[in-house]
């Protein structure tokens, strides 16, 4: 069922509080990956809690112990969970979202100060660390809750929420939260559905719903020899030099049209039947969209549904960068000793970590065989996560489909990411329900740049989203 | 002639003068590559004025201008040219040295204070920055004319000098001097021979004569495409990726055993015969001493003959590093947008920068084409100097040959070094005569490097090898 009139004009009429809401929030500079921030995340933490409480949210603060960060025993900020209703004849919803946000000062680029929300009345962009990542689209659900508890109006659905501090630094301390909570007896018991509200549309006109991530295996292939970096003025043509053998293995993997050349890899991907590459056909997305978010006409192809495939479907395999090498300007005549390439895998289904890693090495080690050379290999993988891909035909979807329809008159871009929001796999795995990723932001935002916004029409709107999509899942 | 028995005893007798010698001009940091310490390096060029008038020659300080150095312009530390000797019956011969260092600190992981000299009476060894590399060789000129100054007794040569405090920072200045000293009624005019000591020999054993030096091509290829660096979750496989590109083409560069893969450019070396095979087969070096130095067996080849040739008379290929990539530790999931390989070729004769430029442009522009990429490709080359090769049976070396034998009671390894002293083709093609490579240290001296020593009996001998010379080239 649609949301109640009243509240839709209750968001239009409140927008400056609301606006005066997020500033607050702003204002706390709580980043996770900072240690000298640590406390502002757990003021942040605190700040959030009394603004749940204020809406009739019960909560809890949830300790998840500590961090070794920068050689200091840090406190984790608490998660905040929270709950309202508890009637067995309706639906449970948990919604997630992450109050820390990414680093910023004036100094990286930022036009204003990045702590300080600025409100841009000509192109009506709220500007400010955490606006669109992810304080924006936490508050939107506060904002939601304010107009049930101030008209006593009961929710369409249970609501659980789940509301981490260390969402950009790896999420320290959720899976395990995340895990315990799922249990029975757990906060989580009888969830039914999940609802993210922590990515972006793909462009900044149509809104989005998104139903798949990739997923990524990352591996550093250290190749060493000397003891010590060595001249080449006195070793070249003497000796075996390992960066010409990293180079010749790291010139095995991708070609320069993105395919990947590790045997096996590719051939665990489905080809895209027609009524799929219609998905792709129908995204408001083009060629030119993705040229101009790169800054330089190099899309790997000109066909629209080949290109937002090879982001969204397919595997991709890029060379990061090698450690230990010379890096600086000038010209430096060194041999290294031992060197690192770094190279990851975004994975689709059915790839895994798992399945994708006995292929590379075995791939890596032959072809370093290949090369005769009494350098030394070793293959290490740095980080992994699975991919994930939704039922976006599923209830949740469809009421979230039917929500945007309501609030924005389109039907929403069906997305998969090319990058990954592990917390997503954890609530899938763990609960084993039907996950939604739900936007508020536009694909201009910035998120972890500097100058992010979010755009005031976003905020409002996406706060309607919100709210009517409770009430269509119910 | 061999040298008076008198200056050899007094070699011996003022082992402790000669080494309180060396340690005052260790003592003054000479770094001319750091701003903060040119005063110092000036200081230098006093200190040693002052060491060589006091023992009769007649010098001048030469201003070489400025130069801009991080941002500032700094005064050129003057190079000092000195004479003793008019008569024209006599040869005359021009030595050379550099009295700048490279910078070093205790923090680099130095035993002791670099710039304090210190005197380790169970190896002998003198260890301190500049002690070898190359403060030492230039006070073994100044103690050779101690004694014919206080016995007063002629040279029997017309000694010319020029010594410089910028060699380790490019020499900036110095072929212009030597240019215009070359000159007729230039400081430099009639000389026969130029002697330089700042090499080493290949061991720890055996000394050493050099007659030939690699030169050098040094590029900077840059792969360019997006307008900032992407992430890899968004962009991976939808765009091309510049390190892909850079990777392919470094990887056809140079192959594992250490052969050019550039068409053209191994076939400008000529393919050495017998006679010159038995030079290499005679030297004191084996495989091992180049696995030790280098701390690993790691050799191309188990033919001593052969790692011998890759070092002096082959070419060579190494891959230096890369600007703009992710050279940090850890895990990063950049498509960095920007990437500069750097690699050099050493060159041998005939080969030359120019010879070898047009086939690396070439050979790099055709396997770039083949990539069909649209990444941008930019190619430049950073510096480059010609090889240098001497005719080792000229007077000058005989002479060299003579003085070692009646010093060390052995014949010299006649050698060609891998890398490159670039002074020594300013001399030989501004004088256009022979130029005679005469070490003072051993393979092991860490030049550049930490724990930079020279070992008392090197000094002492050495000290003696260079007054013989003048002896016997006369
Ligand atoms: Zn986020
Ligand atoms: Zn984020
Ligand atoms: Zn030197
Ligand atoms: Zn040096």
């Amino acid at each position: 069922m649609p949301a109640p009139p009243e509240f839709l004009k209750y968001v239009d009429d409140n927008a400056n509080n609301f606006i005066q809401r997020l500033a607050d929030a702003v204002a706390i500079p709580s980043i996770s990956g900072d240690a000298s921030r640590r406390q502002d995340v757990i003021k942040m933490a605190n700040w959030l809690n009394n603004q749940l409480k204020a809406v009739g949210v019960t909560t809890e603060l949830k300790d998840l112990g500590t961090e070794q960060i920068e050689g200091q025993t840090l406190p984790l900020p608490p998660a905040i969970l929270g709950r309202i209703g508890e009637d067995k004849n309706k639906k449970t919803i948990l919604v997630y979202g992450h109050f820390d946000v990414q680093p910023a000062s004036k100094s990286d680029g930022w036009d204003t100060e990045p702590f300080t929300l600025v409100r841009d009345e000509a192109t009506g962009r709220l500007v400010g660390r955490g606006s669109s990542d992810d304080k924006g689209p936490v508050l939107g659900w506060v904002n939601v809750l304010q107009w049930h508890y101030e008209n006593k109006k009961e929710l369409p659905v249970n609501l659980r929420c789940c509301f981490e501090g260390m969402e950009e630094s790896g999420s320290e301390g959720l899976d395990e939260l995340v895990g315990r909570e799922s249990k029975p007896g757990g906060w989580f018991e009888g969830v039914d559905a999940v609802c993210i509200s922590d990515n972006y549309w793909l462009n900044t006109r149509t809104p989005a719903l998104t139903y798949g991530l990739r997923g990524l295996a990352y591996y550093k292939i250290t190749v060493s020899g000397p003891a010590r970096d060595l001249h080449s003025g006195v070793f070249g043509r003497t000796v075996y030099e390992p960066m010409t053998d990293l180079i010749a293995i790291m010139g095995k993997l991708v070609d320069s049209q993105g395919r990947i050349l590790i045997p096996g890899v590719e051939d665990l991907v489905s080809i895209a039947d027609e009524d799929e590459k219609k998905i792709y056909a129908s995204l408001d997305y083009s060629i030119s969209d993705i040229e101009e978010s790169a800054g330089a006409p190099i899309a790997l192809s000109s066909d629209k549904v080949e290109v937002l495939m090879g982001r969204m479907r397919y595997p991709s395999l890029s060379l990061h960068g090698i450690e230990g090498a010379f890096s600086g300007v000038g010209a430096k005549t060194v041999i290294p000793a031992k060197v690192s390439g770094k190279f990851s895998i975004r994975l689709v289904p059915p790839q895994t970590p798992k399945l994708v890693d006995p292929l590379v090495r075995q791939y890596i080690q032959d072809e370093f065989s290949k090369l005769k050379t009494k350098s030394k290999l070793e293959i290490e993988d740095l980080h992994g996560g699975k991919p994930w891909v939704a039922d976006h035909n599923h209830w949740n979807f469809e009421a979230a489909k039917r929500a945007t329809w309501e609030i924005y008159g389109k039907l929403p871009d069906l997305t998969r990411e090319g990058g990954s929001i592990p917390v997503t796999l954890t609530f899938a795995e763990s609960l084993g329900v039907n996950v939604l990723l739900l936007p508020m932001g536009r694909g201009d935002d910035g998120a972890h740049s500097t100058n992010e916004k979010l755009d005031k029409a976003n905020y409002l709107q996406g706060t309607k989203l919100l709210g009517t999509y409770l009430y269509e899942v119910a």
